[in-house]
């Protein structure tokens, strides 16, 4: 049956003249036997909530996958969807694509995110059984992953929380075949990696990778352990290949006509091109129906629990019906009380709305738990063998966060939310683009949002971090200016079910800006926060911690008698969207100032080429936060002085 | 000795009223037998080229070190220093900061990224040691790490470097002191990192941080020793702290007055607030000079050694004379000969005519060598025992190499050059930070940079890159349109000395666009790569792979009657720093088109709001190139009909 997969791989990567050959081959006889005996699926129903989850971690061997999906009988990978491999609108893309095709758990090919987003689908298991029960939630993550996936760092970090929290349902299959694209690893990569893993806590094992009984026996020795377990799985790269077996050659790019045929001959496969004979098929498309039987009891178990419907509007991702009864207080009673508080702070009173209504939420934050305020009173972290809380403390490792945070939001039944400081979004980067190209839902509390921060100095504050998330697609980037902000950013980030969401706060105090109660005026992403006295002569447009510098600098110039508005531009994404005839009225025709104490990069879409701002040039300092917005010219008066110079 | 270190760290975090004191009070009797008995230094000469290099990877314990180079008599820290530590224009700024002081061998605090520097500098010291001999180049490089730096993924990176290379001149010492922000460690961190570094090929010992004749026995072990060394050092955080001591409390904030006497008192330290006892001054400036002897010595063998004027040159920084003798001659021989190919491969042609030619460049690639043809034929690659070669197979380890190279750029010496795909631009981002905040020479050759990669699909095909990286201060992106233009890009960030460099390259073959010798048109930037043959009614403006796109839009407009000039704009950073009359000349005041398959983030800038901008709206998809370009209308027909429809 292995060698089926073998031939569709060799198949579609001639057919497409591109693609990964050698990881399917030689991963065929492991891959047969999950698929075959071991995972719990349903090809009849990809999404049934408690199947075992597989992640394809080396996702440049994506027609391992593509093959398994088809030759199992999923719907929508069909013959023709495999011929047209690396085609536009095929839904066998180059690399997995989650939401291509409902059997692919994952978008993978960045290598080390699968594995890490593995654990976060571990972690979140563990804490739905926690919630739901054994009878509802009960099943493993099983990943392939490949010399490269461990050396990425992001392995590191997610296997270090793997071990600490004794994800024993993980199990990760290590493509171990000598081979990476440069040439053997011996190159570059000569750890002990099965002492390693131990050092993490995790149980391993070494097997020939093409011996059947060894591979069976060996995840059966992982379903029994009560550790994550890594089960190395040597193997011949290309396997079957006469002369690129066992070499680079066969490891990214076909292996050419002669070389295919060839290699069918030694497996003795002699059926055409994308032909899979009829007795293989039925055998298969059998396996791919094994855990009929135990999704029918398990929806009739889901039918009578007490806790059905509520697991599944949880796993459908719809929130509680009165999940922002709390938030709409708090708007009120910030309406009310007009507190001067950071915006992280603000953020933790949102939370303590947010979370006690929406039981999916889970927060966390990369050992900076009490600076970015993401904890709630009452609200207990998960801790080794205890899954019954709903904060993480992830350590120091935030892209292991970002990316188990994905994890947690693709398995479904969590909305994670994390922290850290802006900065640091850097180490997430590479999870937090699987997030946007994903569409998941995920939150990232962003503290110490700019210069504000002070003293930490130039290699904490983020200049540049607002306009490099602003670039990527489908994220969306909040930046509150008080604490109303504050509470209708996170109501539009929860709200938000299809992308990230990032929200950048201060560490200083900010006044409170707004006293108006009811609409969320920052649903469209920008607003006129105070309108000029006469016909405007200047608009200024500031976003968080600076909105209340350029309000003072607007206060000043009406003083003078400049008519001058104000627009809050919390969300750039949200507001982009809006109709023209909004955006046009709320920035107006008058001279347009940005304030943003960040780089400039990207300004010029508000403010065209004729716009002032007032900002940063370069990287900040070491210094407490007023004297640094003095130094680099971030104040009322330089926004005064420009605006006058400018219209005299 | 230690108590003079934790002294002045209480009192400097207390006058600051900001800071973290609970690091050098734990490890200042580990720092102190490195500043008096072991490392190599001479507080004279700060940059003597063989001193043992010193990392403080924990860098938030910043007044550890400025303690250390005050009380070595290093000059330009003294007591005036200490006392305004965090404040503006102070060198003891909050995280220790490269060019703030002689002393300071790296930025630090974004955790993780001192280590991975270290392993850079060992590495380097290696390399320059095969090149000038053990005479010239012989020293150590020490660490001090924290366990946030630990649980960083690039930790991993770069030990599992360091072990796979054996450097074993690098040595280690863990602050093993069992507190985090967040409280204990064993919150979130139980793996047994003694064994994993085993794992790596170091060699580990653990040691009571507080025990002087174990401390010095350990680094004598160290120095002994043929791997890389991990001596993990028991410490009290905040030792000496007499309610916060051993807890999160002394981690991140000023202990308060009372705690701070109270500490004094328990140490038995007398002395008024930023004042150390002479003997003890005199006994640590005595340390500050032991190598003094070991310094004249080596510049007596610098002076007559045969290659003592290269190596000052090299670490110096300065090209050799005819560094680009054999570049100019190959921008002559592309204008002769047109050739129509990738600008990876121009790149590979640009580095055979510079490699010979500078010998400190040192090339490598993160198992991606063939796809980024950054090997230059002739020129081996360095092995583990064998560091006589200028290539490193890095293995898929981007954040560590990015964090090493930062490392041969600091150490001095040597001019290093990566290779990955752009889209992995973003695992090294934490790394080029701090290189374009260090302003290190660093160039990072990043191909595959559109969809022009085609079938790999958007996990692979970088839309938001190049945008993020021209919002980062100090970098410098090249996006070159031929063979021609990569020299020249090439030249440029060679001999860019002060920040690091990205040329962002294409997969696919392009066509010569230019035949003109002489001059380096990429200098200025951007330039007029075709003028209108009239008035000019539109221009076009594109960088990289689309060049020739929009030159054939060009041609078409000219064909229909419309004078319509193209502007290669192949580095903004350079542009944006040409004289405003330049600029206005070369992007005219006609309608103005960018034309990049990117986001259109920034390019208001050029284009103004008025502008139009033919591109990427959002992430890519996987398929052949040519398919992809007419998927997102990125054609010579789109911008044709964009300009005319707008004229009309």
């Amino acid at each position: 049956m292995a060698d089926a997969v073998r031939a569709l791989a060799i198949d579609a990567v001639e057919a497409a003249k591109s693609g990964h050959p050698g990881m399917p081959m030689g991963m065929a006889d492991v891959a047969t036997a999950l698929f075959t005996k071991v995972l719990k699926y349903d090809a009849a129903d990809p999404r049934w909530p408690d199947r075992d989850r597989f992640v394809l971690s080396a996702g440049h061997g994506s027609m391992l996958l593509y093959a398994l999906l088809h030759l199992t009988g999923h719907a929508g990978m069909g013959i023709e969807e495999l011929r047209r491999f690396r085609q536009l609108h095929s839904p066998a893309a180059g690399h997995p694509e989650f939401g291509e095709h409902p059997g692919i758990e994952t978008t993978t090919g960045p290598l080390g995110q699968g594995i890490a987003t593995a654990v976060g689908m571990a972690l979140a298991e563990r804490m739905l059984a926690a919630r739901f029960g054994a009878s509802l939630v009960d099943h493993r993550t099983w990943v392939i992953a490949s010399d490269g996936d461990l050396q990425e760092g992001v392995s590191h970090e997610a296997a270090s929380l793997a071990g600490h929290y004794g994800l024993s349902k993980l199990c990760v299959l290590w493509d171990d075949n000598h081979i990476s694209i440069d040439g053997d690893t011996a190159l570059s990569f000569s750890e002990d990696v099965l002492k390693r893993f131990q050092a993490y806590g995790w149980a391993v094992r070494r097997i020939d990778g093409h011996d059947a009984a060894a591979i069976e026996g060996a995840m059966a020795w992982a379903i029994r352990n009560r550790k994550p377990t890594l089960i190395a799985c040597r193997t011949i790269i290309g396997f079957g290949a006469p002369t690129k077996a066992g070499t680079a050659g066969s490891h990214g790019s076909p292996l050419g006509a002669a070389e295919a045929a060839a290699a069918k001959e030694l497996l003795g496969w002699t059926a055409p091109a994308f032909t899979v004979p009829e007795d293989l098929k039925t055998a298969w498309e059998a396996a791919g129906r094994r855990s009929a039987g135990t999704r029918r009891s398990w929806l009739k178990r889901l039918a009578k629990h007490p806790q059905g419907a509520e697991f599944d509007r949880a796993m459908a991702g719809r929130l509680p019906e009165s999940w922002h009864e709390a938030l709409v207080a708090l708007r009120a009673k910030h309406a009310e009380e007009k507190p001067k508080i950071a915006t992280r702070v603000a953020s933790q009173k949102a939370l303590e709305a947010l979370v006690p209504s929406v039981p999916e939420m889970v927060g966390g934050s990369a050992d900076l738990t009490g600076s970015n305020n993401t904890n709630v009173k009452g609200i207990p972290p998960i801790a080794p063998g205890n899954f019954a809380g709903r904060f993480v403390h992830w350590g120091v490792r935030e892209h292991g966060m970002a990316a188990a945070m994905n994890g947690m939001a693709l398995h479904g039944g969590i909305i994670p939310y994390s922290g850290t400081f802006l900065v640091f979004s850097d180490y997430m980067r590479p999870s937090i683009r699987l997030a946007a190209l994903m569409r998941q839902r995920v939150i990232h509390v962003l503290t110490h949002d700019s210069i504000g921060l002070g003293e930490d100095g130039p290699t904490h504050q983020p200049v540049e971090h607002v306009a490099s998330f602003r670039a990527m697609p489908n994220v969306c980037v909040f930046r509150p200016a008080d604490a109303m902000e504050t509470a209708e950013c996170w109501e539009l980030a929860v709200k938000r079910a299809d992308g990230p969401s990032l929200l950048a706060l201060s560490r200083q105090n900010l006044p409170a800006l707004r006293s108006d109660t009811g609409e969320n005026r920052c649903a469209r992403g920008g607003y006129v926060l105070a309108e000029a006295s006469g016909a405007r002569r200047a608009t200024l447009i500031a976003t968080g911690s600076e909105v209340h510098i350029a309000l003072a600098a607007r206060d000043a110039l009406e003083a003078e008698g400049i008519p001058t508005a104000l627009v809050s531009l919390p969300c750039w994404e949200i507001f982009a969207a809006q109709d023209a005839s909004y955006r046009d009225q709320v920035l107006g025709s008058a001279l347009r100032v940005g304030v943003e104490a960040a780089v400039g990069m990207g300004w010029e879409r508000w403010l065209g080429t004729d716009g002032i701002f007032v900002g940063m040039g370069g990287f900040g300092a070491s210094a407490p936060a007023e004297d640094l917005y003095r130094h680099f010219g971030i104040t009322a008066d330089a926004i005064t002085a420009a605006v006058k110079k400018r219209l005299a």
